[in-house]
């Protein structure tokens, strides 16, 4: 049976995510979200509120299971009988820190592999940092996250905002 | 009538800032330079100084106006009724954020544009946060900021330096 | 009053310049679409052909002239009046061929300036040559080319195909 | 049952294809490498020799299969029924080329996907027209391509060498 | 004589550093390795114990000296009469800071020139920060660092690993 | 004795080479222009005016010699002593391809190594093909290539032009 891990912080989760989760979800059996809890950086929804609103926008995906993890990703992978890692690419810069992360990880673990799916072309503009400054400043971000954790997204920066 | 924005910190202005204000006020009718205060940055020039010395190195340049912001660019672009903003161009990771940045606008608000002029070469290798460091240890900036503003920025640091 | 220039080889137009044609009509007073007729390379459609299909695809934008070139682009825009060349950027690779390019040009003629618009996302992956090889092996042109134009694509290879 | 598709010119199949098709044969139930055969090209081998040279250095990998093919690579994937296109990515140039690929190939057929793997580092410098090069001066093409066809590629430029 | 630097902030020391210090010491007499004691960062070790991991790691190597220094390089490098910076290559986004960064100190200091080697391939993922993260969660990490520090950095760390 | 190789077509020789070539025979005690001599291109110089044209704008350097070369780079270092090849970058889709040949270079032969100096700012822009492309259509060359080679570049397109 093949395992793959599509790690990732997001904080929040976006229709970027949403198209690589749905994609890689074909292209092995079960496919764990990895939700990266790093005491070191303080994100905007804890662990716990960011696997939430995965679980709210993927119902409907079965071979799916949505886990926070800390420490190094070989270890998760490894405890989670995974020889597979997902990752999303967006651009060139994206890539050449993929490419090292990816080569680290061979080196750490060599039975784990990493394969990568471009981004759809209409997320590949995307990603959670641009999602949390337009909802800061109270802006317009229904084309950006799945619908139903907008008001989730809004709530967090006490934005007022008929959805 | 064509009314463009250049955003940017502008902390301080620079040449290669002054290079993309001269060249893209001949491309529209007015030009409003878009001063950035982000409460969340400390930046070395309050915004209303950046303004100031800004007005120093533009006098003689008719159609600018120089205003400071903050929130959203499209939200400052919409107020102020310009539907082009326009970016200088460095380098390849530059180009890839403005990118980025650029189509994100493009979604909160169709009707905004945004174009890009290259760096003339002479100043290609220039930023703000290059000037800081220099300055910061007393080096040479002559060749980086506008001559009138030299003073400035030493002060900031309390270098004494015989310009 | 502000003529641009947005040159290219046009071989043929594909919905992605489209997008450059329409945005930058809007930055000046005259646009010249500038086709280039490089006697080294031997283009499908010939120079009369692509000014002709260029025509057809921008019915309907009342400030666009349409003239093939050849020579140096500086040459060309000198003798059209021209201060501004426009050209569009999907990727990084381009922005540096395209870097190179605006400053050999601004070296050759410093009045003359080059401004870049970003192709709209779902225009980034496309481009002539790409069009010329699906064309070329009867697959579905459709999405990359303006409707009108599918047929005389599909023709130059004599694929008969139901558009 | 997954079915993959490593499509390539594979002219020589060198050590670095050579991982991505062990890497990537874990991936999928079946994968077919398809050996492109572009008539406009001049190959250094006919389609059928690369086929013969990849059968000779993959014997052991019990679920693969090689094939040569011309047309557009979707057509192809749709007549295998694969719905997994491999590639492997070693630089930042490639990348680029590589997602344009992707995302036309993705317009022209939505049911297809594109996974990347990326090269082992000890061979990212690696490529078929270096090894081409390499053997056409007499070089010693020994750490670039499997053992067992290095004979066949010294006899393709009639070079001389102990082997 | 000729005199290079080396700098770098070496916190810690790595194999990909220890590759460029071989190789570059044989392109100059005296190579000095800069050990940047940067206050405004809070390094893993302090420069001193930077300094001594150095040491311990290039015992064997005659003409190289190391010293810590802050301030802007060119002024150490004149300090130390030294003609030639050297810097290790690794990726594009390395490429890019690494060109502005040689253009500035040219700028600064026309007589001081940077070379660059690139890191050869079995280093090229390689960092000090991917080294302390690994450290940090007790991962393994001598593949990364030379043997005779790696129980040095566990111990900044408090891991207890059987090295 | 250090002995440098700068390899190169130099068809003709620009202001950038030249940079390079005056910056480098800094770094070495020899430094040897090695004039590549590919048979398989048509250049616009035969390699022996090639060799020429850069002994003319080389005078007065004196620890150069140019020598034209085919054949593999690694086996024309061998024969003149060199351990030390010397490359010029431009840009980052140059930087990819020369650390590919570098590497691919440190593999057939790993005593020779690859240094890269990055050209200056004002030939950053700057290609022989550029420089051919502008004189065949009789645009103005003289800020591209030393003076007293200009003629030489007009004469082989038969343009007259007073210099």
């Amino acid at each position: 049976m093949r395992v793959g891990i599509y790690p990732g912080s997001f904080d929040p989760v976006t229709l970027g995510h949403l198209d690589v989760i749905l994609r890689s979800s074909k292209l092995v059996d079960t496919l764990i979200i990895g939700v990266l809890n790093n005491s070191a950086k303080k994100p905007l929804f804890t662990a716990d509120e960011r696997v939430d609103l995965i679980e709210r926008v993927t119902r409907g995906i079965h071979n799916i299971r949505i886990e926070s993890f800390d420490g190094l990703l070989v270890d998760f992978a490894k405890r989670q009988n995974a020889a597979i890692i997902v990752r999303g690419l967006r651009a060139v810069t994206d890539f050449e820190y993929e490419l090292q992360l990816a080569q680290t990880n061979h080196k750490l673990c060599p039975q784990i592999d990493t394969v990568f799916l471009t981004t759809s072309v209409e997320y590949s503009y995307l990603s959670s940092s641009v999602v949390r400054e337009i909802a800061g400043y109270g802006g317009d971000i229904k084309k950006f996250v799945p619908e139903c954790i907008v008001q989730a997204v809004y709530d967090k920066y006490n934005v007022i905002r008929s959805v």
